[in-house]
C-alpha cells in the first residue's frame, strides 16, 4: 500500500497539518523540520500530486568542477547533446551547478524528490564526494559521467574509453622515437583519472618501456599544475608530454616557452579531450579527442534506459588521436638537456 | 571521384559487360568470376544502384553457434528485442545463419555489399572466426554481441557484464558457507568466456578462497559436457558448481543424480542467462540473469549510432542474481565424501 500522509505524520510523531506543510514548502515551519519531512518521505517512498504529475517530465543535469557556459568549455556540447535527445521525447532539462556544500545541504535523494525529477546525469563528480556516496546505493535513475558505480542497477556510466586513446597517443609517440613519456593526469580521487593512470602504465609497459615515478603527476585539469610539475618531468629527461586534458596542456606550453624549449622540436605534447582551444594555441595541439556532443547523447540514453528499467551498467565511446603539429620526432638527447 | 564499372574492367582486365553481368548476378558468367568482380567492387569502393537505393533500408542479424528459433532458445529474445527497436525506424531485418564454410565462402564486406545491408548485428562468433577477422577491420557499421574488437570505430561491443555477475553469485556461495567453488564455463577461444574466466579467479581471490585448477573446466556451452568434467570437480571437493550457461546447468544436474548427490543439500548450483529451461527443472536453477531482451535493443542502439557515425565501443547490461532452489548452505564435508 501506498504511503500516506497520516504515516509520515505517526512516524515523527507531529500533526497532518506539520507534514503537509513541510511537503508543500509552507514558510511556516522551520527549514530543519521541513527537511526532515522531505527526508522521511523520501525513505517511505512517499510522492505528493505535484511530483508525481511532474515526475515523467523533468530531468536534470547536475555539473561540478566543470566549466559549461561558452561553447570553448568542456561541458557545453555534452549538455547540448543530452538536451538535443531528451527534447525529442518532451523532457523538461534544468541544468544545476553543485558544490560540496550544496551535497551537504540536502541529500541526494531528498533533493531529486523535492523537485520532481525522474532522473539526473551527475558530470564532473569526484569519487569522495557525498553526493556520489548516496548516488552509489539511490534508486533513482542517474547516469554519471566518468564515475562507475558497481552493482547499482539504477546507475550507469558514461564516458571514452580512455584505455584505447592513451593507448593510440602512446603508440605514435613511440613511433616517433619517444622513450621517456611523461603524463600530466586530471585529479586523483577520480575514477576516471585511475583508469587513465592504469592505462598509461600499461602502455608504457606494453611497448616496452620503464616506468618512472618522476614522469607522472597529476595535474587537477589546471593549467597552472604545469608549473609545479613540468620542471620535474623535463629534469627526469622526458622528450614527450601527455596531458589529462587540453587545458593542462596549454600550461605546459607555456613553462616550456619559459623554459627555452620549443615544441615539437625539443618536446612534444598531447592533450586529452578536443576542446577549441587545442587549434587555438600555436603549435596546434595533438589531442585525444572525445566527441562530447555524442557523449551527451549517450547519456541521455542510457539516463532513458535506467528510468524504463533496463539497466545499462556502462556506455563507452570510441576516442580519436588527432595528431596536430604538437608531436614530432624525439631529439636524440632529453629535452632538458638538449637546451641547456 | 566514385569508382565506376569501367574502373572495375580495367583493373581486372575484362569488358565493361562482364563487370555489370558479375555485379548484377547475371547466369552466364562463372561463379569464381563474378565473385572476383564483387570483391574487387567491394575494395574499390563501388555501389551499383541497388546496393544504394537499399542500403538504407536492410539490417541483417547473424547467427552462430546459438539456437533462437523457440522461444526457449538464448537468441529468440536477443532477435525479438532487436527486431522491435529496428522496425520502428523502418529497417528491414533479415536473420542469417553462418558457420564456418559459409564464411569461407564470400568475404564478409563482399556478402554485406552484395545484399545492400547497412550494418549487421553478429551473435555467437567465435574469436578464430575467418568473419571475426575481416570485422576487426571492417568499414561496415557491425555490432557484436560478446565479442570485443578494438581500435575499430566502425564495430561495437553489445554484452552484460559478466564480472558483475560471477561475483554476485560467487559473493552468495561464500555466505553460505562454500569454499571451493567451481566454474565449468562455456567455450574456450572466446572473448566473453576469457572475461568471465578472469572474473571467477578474481572473486575467488576476492573472497580469500584457493584457485584450484582442477575446479575449472570448458563446457562449450553443452549439457553433456558435465559428464567429463564433473566427476573431476566432486573429486577436488567441490560443494558448488557455477555454470557457463542453463544448458550446462542442467548437465551437471543428471551427474550429480548419477552419483547420488542431492542438489542443493548435497551440492549447490549455479546458471547464466535464465532462459525458461531454469525454472522447468527440479529444483529449479539459480542464474546469473541476461536480460536478452533489453540486450537486443542495446545492439540495435549501438549499430545504429555506428551506423551514424557515433562510435560507440561498448554498451553492457547489468546481470541480475536470480535466487532460486538449487543453492543452499554448504555441508561440513565436501559432497563427494558425504556422499561415499
Amino acid at each position: 500500500m501506498a504511503t500516506t500522509i497520516k504515516d509520515i505524520a505517526s512516524r515523527l510523531g507531529v500533526a497532518v497539518s506539520t507534514v503537509s506543510k513541510g511537503l508543500n514548502g509552507a514558510p511556516d515551519i522551520s527549514e530543519d523540520l521541513r527537511q526532515l519531512v522531505l527526508d522521511t518521505a523520501v525513505e517511505m517512498g512517499y510522492k505528493t500530486k505535484k511530483m508525481r504529475k511532474e515526475e515523467h517530465k523533468k530531468l536534470v543535469i547536475f555539473v561540478e568542477n566543470m566549466e559549461f557556459a561558452d561553447e570553448e568549455d568542456f561541458g557545453h556540447d555534452l549538455i547540448l547533446g543530452f538536451q538535443q535527445m531528451a527534447y525529442r521525447d518532451n523532457w523538461t532539462v534544468n541544468v544545476v551547478r553543485v558544490n560540496s556544500n550544496f551535497q551537504s545541504r540536502e541529500k541526494y535523494s531528498t533533493y531529486m524528490l523535492k523537485h520532481g525529477y525522474s532522473g539526473a546525469f551527475a558530470m564532473g563528480f569526484a569519487l569522495q564526494d557525498l553526493w556520489m556516496k548516496q548516488i552509489s546505493k539511490t534508486d533513482i535513475p542517474t547516469a554519471l559521467l566518468d564515475n562507475y558505480v558497481p552493482l547499482n542497477r539504477n546507475v550507469g556510466y558514461v564516458g571514452t574509453d580512455s584505455d584505447e586513446g592513451i593507448n593510440l597517443a602512446v603508440k605514435q609517440l613511440v613511433k616517433l622515437g619517444h622513450k621517456r613519456i611523461a603524463f600530466l593526469n586530471g585529479s586523483p580521487n577520480s575514477w576516471v583519472s585511475d583508469r587513465r593512470q592504469e592505462a598509461y602504465e600499461n602502455a608504457i609497459k606494453e611497448n616496452g618501456l620503464e616506468l618512472n615515478p618522476a614522469l607522472t603527476a597529476y595535474g587537477y585539469y589546471v593549467a597552472d599544475s604545469a608549473r609545479y610539475h613540468v620542471p620535474g618531468m623535463l629534469k627526469a629527461g622526458a622528450t614527450a608530454i601527455l596531458c589529462g586534458n587540453d587545458l593542462i596542456a596549454s600550461g605546459v606550453y607555456e613553462v616550456c616557452e619559459k623554459e627555452g624549449l620549443k615544441i615539437p622540436e625539443d618536446i612534444s605534447v598531447i592533450g586529452f579531450d578536443d576542446i577549441p582551444l587545442a587549434t587555438e594555441i600555436s603549435p596546434t595541439l595533438s589531442t585525444i579527442r572525445q566527441d562530447r556532443l555524442e557523449l551527451g547523447k549517450c547519456a541521455y540514453f542510457t539516463l532513458n534506459s535506467l528510468i524504463h528499467k533496463v539497466s545499462i551498467s556502462k556506455t563507452m565511446l570510441r576516442p580519436e588521436f588527432i595528431e596536430r603539429e604538437s608531436i614530432a620526432k624525439a631529439s636524440k638527447h632529453s629535452a632538458l638537456k638538449e637546451s641547456k
